[in-house]
């Protein structure tokens, strides 16, 4: 089955300050995003890979391209404001009847190649993969009220991205109205009533959102 | 009201491999203990410092003491085997009526003198405080039978230390029998059916188990 990666950058990125949207945002002397690009991309040449950009952030992207002479082949999709419709807009643009897509953020460029081999192959078998990794503290439940009580540490799982799908699948979760509890694709899934298959990932996948997390990245790289 | 802080470090920290218990090792060039006894004292001479660890560790800190030549004051407990008991025991060395008592991880290094002092005067006030912060990730939790489902992010806090309480409380929450499910003092004293206050963290006060936590703080210092 043909694998698609849906990378989503289009979101404003308004946590981490300043004008520049946190994807285009530099680590190591290259943009976040194309760090995330390169990465995918060494992984296997066979991946179609999707760009969801905020229309208004293109010139930033050619910018990128133009200046780092980006030759890895990408089609462009746009999407924004909220990553629903971004997403959505990305699997309208794919034309085959049926294939495995991974969902992965544009600011996760430390995601390794045997996560994404892992989540895929899952998928393949179970139409759904979801990567997580679990809790190292202790964690507590916020209820109604403002009171707040302790849950088993073993039971949480913090999600990541990729999030690996059947074509079918995410297109039918996609077509459900959005509503703002849907804060990844997993979430549109299990709302189908089907069971969500979580694998492994990995600590040093983590997403940069703030300055806080983009310092770690450039540690880890 | 006086304030103790007992710095828990007796664990065998098994996660990090190698011979060293993980409180011993070395974080640019200091055991992370010290860093960490160093900075709680910096935070102010009136802190009262116990130091919990493990009787057969004791060779380990009493080189450091020479080598670093540590002259801050603190008064050695004994514990080990479960966190429970090595708190425990350094509660009982506690001759006061009442007082203030934060519990911290002697592997959690980064901590500040704000968060400190924030846990410190809600505990005043509410008898109990406990430092947590948010997740970035979405979050799904296992149920029984190896399903999961999502939960809302803004309802999941990740707790870290310090954890501050009143003598009184710590005390009576500690006179409970053991049980495998306090992963925490906040969860014994939410098992006496007190409410637990929470009060915001820092994402930095990170807590060092595996050589990826160990990078990371050598990051973050």
């Amino acid at each position: 089955m043909k694998k698609y990666v849906v990378i989503v950058a289009s979101g404003s990125g308004k946590r981490m300050g300043g004008e520049i949207p946190k994807q285009f945002l530099k680590l190591k002397e290259k943009p976040i995003l194309l760090h995330t690009l390169e990465r995918v991309y060494s992984f296997s040449k066979e991946y179609i890979i999707l760009l969801v950009l905020n229309k208004e952030h293109l010139h930033f992207w050619e910018a990128v391209i133009q200046e780092y002479k980006v030759d890895i082949p990408h089609r462009i999709v746009f999407g924004g404001g909220e990553r629903f419709f971004s997403v959505r807009n990305a699997l309208m643009s794919i034309d085959e009847k049926e294939c495995l897509v991974a969902v992965h953020d544009g600011v996760r460029p430390l995601v390794s190649a045997e996560v994404f081999e892992k989540c895929f192959s899952l998928a393949e078998v179970r139409s759904n993969a979801v990567t997580c990794v679990g809790s190292v503290d202790s964690v507590r439940l916020m209820s109604v009220g403002g009171n707040n009580e302790s849950v088993d540490r073993d039971r949480v799982k913090l999600i990541q991205t990729p999030q690996c799908f059947k074509l079918s699948l995410l297109k039918k979760a996609y077509s459900q109205h959005y509503d703002k509890k849907f804060t990844d694709d997993a979430s549109l899934v299990e709302n189908l009533g089907r069971k969500i298959y979580l694998c492994e990932g990995s600590r040093e996948n983590i997403k940069i959102t703030t300055p806080f997390d983009l310092k770690l990245a450039e540690c880890l790289l």
